[in-house]
């Protein structure tokens, strides 16, 4: 189907664009950063590597798509909205946790970003400026339940920054082992996080 | 020095084990696991491809040292030993954190072989089970300082987790932001971690 043609419509350059997109994701949640490649993605697409440097002239080309494509479906996930204030606290955690087989594609994928970006200064600081964004949404959250008296009158930027690392680090135990951290025990974790945090104001 | 000759003694052996293991911890601190090749090593060591050779016949033979290399200096690393309790519980979260130079080289390394890791069902079997021996050393502390009255009765392989997960998460934000997350950073958010788990008692 895609063997050497190329898109005459605008509709086929899109579909032919998701389907690319689909492929990349489907490599990285399977090998990771490490195992994207051209040759991968193209067997993924059933497609010669020949028309995938259409899209990737190189590999550096090829990471940044990915890591596009990270952020843009991370941005796009749908989020639980239970309530406000400590509720929607919990929500936004919620949402970063390996809870479901997406969830934990994507989580997976952003692992394995993680030693890309560390190699490269660029990469790098655009990942912080990610998790820094990631806070400034908690911290508002935060500040939302002090307000409802839900949460401790501490730092909420201290508070956001702990509750991130908290998730962040139940992420990895989650993707390392998926039989010890199942969801339910996963959303128990968080929730004695949770409740130290509100015992302790 | 290293080009072509092989070692002719046990001494001469062990020296040149030495320095290849410390080409392939540094190669690892800079460029991560995605960077790791015998090419790479060889340029640190100052050394020519074909002698790499005959102590890596393989990448998965490197990558496999390097990962050796990652769990003795990680198992034979200074440890904090500052009372009991509470106070050891405290020591060994802060002995996982990057607050050096050398924990900043080995956690970056640790970060960086996620990617690997998750890629590989056998590594990542035996990824979970270091991270699970982490947790069964942090519930002997739990336990510990428990008794000691010192934390709350509540189940110790739960706050184990807890608490791995917490250090293991703000090891990431450190590597990505340090100066966002300097080691007077960290330390203010593991105390303050650990004063929400003392205050709900």
């Amino acid at each position: 189907m895609y063997r050497g043609s190329m898109p005459r419509t605008k509709g086929d350059h899109e579909a032919r664009r998701r389907d690319v997109s689909a492929a990349v994701w489907q490599v990285m949640a399977t090998r990771g950063f490490a195992g994207l490649t051209l040759r991968a993605v193209a067997a993924e697409l059933g497609a010669t590597t020949g028309l995938l440097t259409h899209y990737f002239p190189t590999k550096q080309a090829l990471v940044e798509y990915a890591l596009d494509l990270l952020e843009q479906r991370t941005v796009s996930r749908p989020r639980r909205h239970t309530g406000e204030g400590l509720a929607a606290f919990r929500d936004a955690l919620l949402d970063i946790l390996p809870l479901t087989p997406e969830a934990t594609d994507s989580n997976r994928i952003w692992v394995s970003s993680w030693d890309t970006a560390l190699s490269d200064p660029a990469l790098s600081t655009d990942h912080a400026r990610k998790y820094a964004k990631g806070r400034d949404r908690l911290i508002e959250r935060v500040a939302a339940a002090q307000e409802l008296g839900e949460l401790s009158p501490g730092n909420p930027a201290r508070i956001a920054a702990g509750a991130q690392a908290f998730v962040l680090g139940l992420v990895v135990q989650a993707l390392f082992d998926p039989a010890v951290f199942p969801p339910a025990r996963q959303v128990e974790l968080l929730d004695d996080y949770l409740a130290a945090l509100t015992a302790s104001h």
